[in-house]
């Protein structure tokens, strides 16, 4: 094999490497009584991620397309061999580490008040409708000459994922806690947001360290090759990540009276990273940190936003992968240089706004569907004792709550963690 | 130097990485009284395996054979160059990482009743005696073309080592459980299991995604090189470990009333890692689905019934490394090519399960031995108050526990963790 | 690209891992009560590391030298081709990496009284002042041959930074807590040390792990090549960090009565660690495991004598990072082959004393002035009322405190965390 083969692996194991960090951002953000069942979520949606994407979502996804919608072969892996790669299972795998990492994004958004079962019943519809669709829209010629998604061919660019990856997962969390709502307590009568208290905030922020460095691959290894771009593509990430990180600190502080600092510090660094992602083969580092530092900004007003709104999202993960996302695939238009467009730089603003809306209308609406189903048959909510108790696994108790002891939980609590509301 | 060593060093991280991820496995799963002294022994057996498989335990796997049984040379790496290696360093802590793995097994399952002390003398034998042992009979041809080990020469077949490092590990472990006995409290007067909270379900499952991405290493990089056989490799490593974690939380879900649902997700994940890992070369998705499937109700059955026989294993390290180590093992029989076997497939399962029997008779008894005679001279246990109120390091209580305060112990306690029973 | 270059970026995602390391050492090592905020800071320090040792810092470490004593090009990166490297985006990463871990050692030593702000500002004299001149000083030849830097000129040698990286944190640490004072309770009246508990030894244990699997890196990489010297550098840092935990467990048990028994193993391995990043290319095994050795008793020694004199380094890291420092930047004359000095082993060891020296009153003496000017205007200290309690972030009060509720901290608090003294 080759060097570009040995990069891509190893750019593969950074993003699984964000499987951790994301569990590590999440179970430590949460309240301490949810941090075990949101880890349960984060290893199991790469579970069912793993098993589904390889039957299904990667042949939906990079199969043989039809109509530029949707692929048709390669499922099971089935025929890869023919696709434009030397290494199928190498390129499988970094594209099943995508995959997770979209799939992830919702557990902590409606961490608190969702059941288990809820929570992978939507995963399966992330794996193989969502994910799979939205990326073979953008991405789906990477394998076929012949394919031509719909918004690729019109020129639509997202390197890494900004979109395909970030704000899909995000709106699907979206329309997940519009169906689901706050957790009981979460705003007060009159609507007032009460602060919650977060389990870990170092073990969030070991989550967030985990999850840069885990960028490095996600960004880096997108070029599939160990060319001389892998250098200032990474060099652009820790720029735009560091100048967000920057400014929604310096933002928290001046203009939102230091609210939730912490949060917007490492939530404002994953925000700018998100924003680079599509854009990082791009970008000059001077842009880099200009395309960082409006997501750092944003960041902190979609945060607060979606809190004004009575949206309840558990660890802001839509204002980081959301809104940034957005920014960041916009943000395309803004750097593209002139001979690498096909229309003019405000046409390809438009292209660029025209895949987001229609990744934001395909994500939402598909989510609407998937959780008002789910809400009418399977049930979203835990039961509003355990919600107020905590959901636990392994009928075990968390330590760290005050009044815990060593005395394990009755299986019935288990049991109606997974029942409906 | 080459690709195929830049692979190796690599992989050689990932499964150093292996190391923090059994710290935060078991010092999660244990209950918060002994998550310090755990990770302390956690990496107390690296800094002791790291010296002493340098000074003498490679050379007894590697060294120049003496009838097949040890290997005699190589001792503190002398004349390794003459060894096949053009990098003979990095293929020495390609092995030591291994070493380390089967070392630290042990840890996890003896937890919560005895001392450093015992434990780090038992770490001693299983890094001078067993593991190099049953490495060098299946392994000990690696760098000498001359060695005929015996058991790789009856056609034994154990690729990345589901039975050298895993089920070893797990022996060894199941003789030390047997001679300390169960901890305090664990089974009632009748002889009724009692469930003990675990420390931070959110470490434990980090650790398990942090093991599962070492694994890439483990599995991948024995290839001992980067050729087209890696991806595969990683791919069944992947398929086995999802197919085995769905397997077992369904199966705890349906038949075990969901006891212990989060320690059987990852667990079962687990063991459908170690039972692929004896034949990721040779099977196909489908078999490494299948594989693993098994493999994660194994682990179920194996966990229940080492409770019901009264075996107090503290984080399930036996269900895991050796129920479904031997699993793992026998399963090359089923996907071996035809024309890989020097019988047939029933004398080649027949092999494969001689090797299983000696690999336990011999791990087990020196484990028997070992500490039999730790019981006998340093003890095995740390005193029953010592127990009950949790081992600390750093004379410094946990902060989790709901009475601690920032009160220090008197170094008494520390002492007394090391006394004799 | 070459293999050399991945090499690179692999090691440089390896030294990126120990900001992830760092955090989890600090966090774990402080009391529950300063776990926050001591996490913050070593996330918050790597965002501005990043942007000033790319606007500033690599600038005046490897730009065109003005004297020898300081760079003078490259700022922003800009002229960096003309520097001997083919990749000089990864070559600035590598550096990037570096600097950032020369940065984070201070926020552990500090921690329990400082202010996030006066943490910050000193961050930004770490990276545009101190670090890149000591780093121009003995590196900054790197890419410019006709640069002729001080140090490095008289033959002074520090291979991957016992002194450029580590000492240089440490005495600027040292400077820090000087000035800053003990925590509140950490002394009796009389002067006696008083034993505070560690938030969480598991956690402190998981970073010294990443720090070890990151120094692979750290040292390995510092080849800036994949040559046959990568495996035996690694080789000769695991043996000195064995080696270095062994004496140091086994001193703090035989000499020191057990006190921090388990501070000491990771510290002890951590000293050993650096003390063989100076020399881990001349030494062989043996003398990687003496220099680990010495490491480890000096790390116990400079540990209590720290205290004894009343300095209040919170985490360790002035015996671990200062003392070990220092150590391995002299036993760089011991190992040094006769041929490759420019005069006698006496003379040389003269040059490394030298060196030094130099750099201990250069980083403490700019330190001072650094900590003295913050603590006359921004202030240095939280105030008493928050010390005791505790400085939380995210207007969330941490779960592992006995007390703790789900309520949230009003605001003012975290504000009079930035206010002055």
């Amino acid at each position: 094999m080759s060097l570009d083969e040995l990069w891509l692996l190893t750019a593969t194991c950074l993003v699984f490497l964000m499987q951790a960090g994301f569990l590590c951002l999440e179970s430590g953000l949460v309240r301490t009584r949810n941090a075990e069942l949101v880890a349960m979520k984060n290893f199991a949606d790469w579970v069912v991620c793993t098993l589904l994407f390889f039957a299904i979502g990667f042949g939906l996804m990079f199969g043989a397309s039809s109509g530029g919608a949707v692929g048709t072969s390669f499922f099971l892996l089935d025929g890869i061999e023919e696709g434009a790669t030397d290494a199928p299972a190498l390129f499988f795998l970094f594209q099943l580490a995508f995959a997770g990492t979209a799939a992830t994004i919702v557990s902590g958004a409606i961490a608190g008040r969702t059941s288990l079962f809820a929570y992978l019943a939507s995963t399966v519809v992330m794996t193989i409708v969502v994910y799979p669709l939205v990326g073979h829209w953008i991405w789906g010629g990477a394998l076929l000459a012949d394919n031509r998604p719909w918004l690729a061919d019109l020129g639509f660019i997202d390197f890494a994922g900004s979109t395909v990856v970030h704000s899909t997962g995000a709106w699907f969390a979206l329309a997940a806690i519009w169906q689901i709502g706050p957790r009981q307590g979460r705003f007060s009568a009159s609507g007032e947001p009460r602060p919650f208290a977060s389990h870990s905030f170092q073990m969030a922020a070991l989550g967030a360290l985990l999850l840069w460095i885990g960028w490095w691959g996600f960004n880096g290894g997108s070029t599939l090759a160990l060319d001389e771009t892998v250098g200032p593509i990474i060099l652009n990430t820790n720029l735009a990540g560091a100048a967000a990180a920057t400014v929604a600190m310096a933002h928290a502080i001046a203009r939102q009276e230091g609210r939730d600092l912490g949060a917007k510090l490492i939530g404002g660094a994953l925000g700018g990273l998100v924003a680079i992602t599509a854009n990082c083969h791009l970008a000059s580092p001077a842009e880099a940190i200009a395309i960082g530092a409006l997501a750092g900004w944003l960041h902190n007003v979609a945060y607060e936003g979606l809190i004004r709104l009575g949206l309840d999202d558990a660890v802001g993960a839509i204002a980081v992968h959301g809104a940034c996302g957005v920014w960041g695939t916009l943000a395309v238009a803004f750097v593209l240089p002139e001979d690498a467009m096909t229309t003019s730089r405000l046409g390809h603003f438009g292209i660029q706004l025209l895949g987001c809306v229609a990744c934001f209308a395909f994500a939402a609406g598909v989510g609407w569907l998937c959780f008002r189903t789910i809400r009418l048959t399977l049930g979203l909510r835990i039961s509003p004792e355990l919600e107020r108790e905590g959901a636990f696994v392994d009928g075990q108790l968390n330590q760290s709550t005050a009044d815990a002891s060593d005395d394990a939980l009755d299986p019935e609590v288990l049991r109606s963690m997974m029942s409906r509301d």
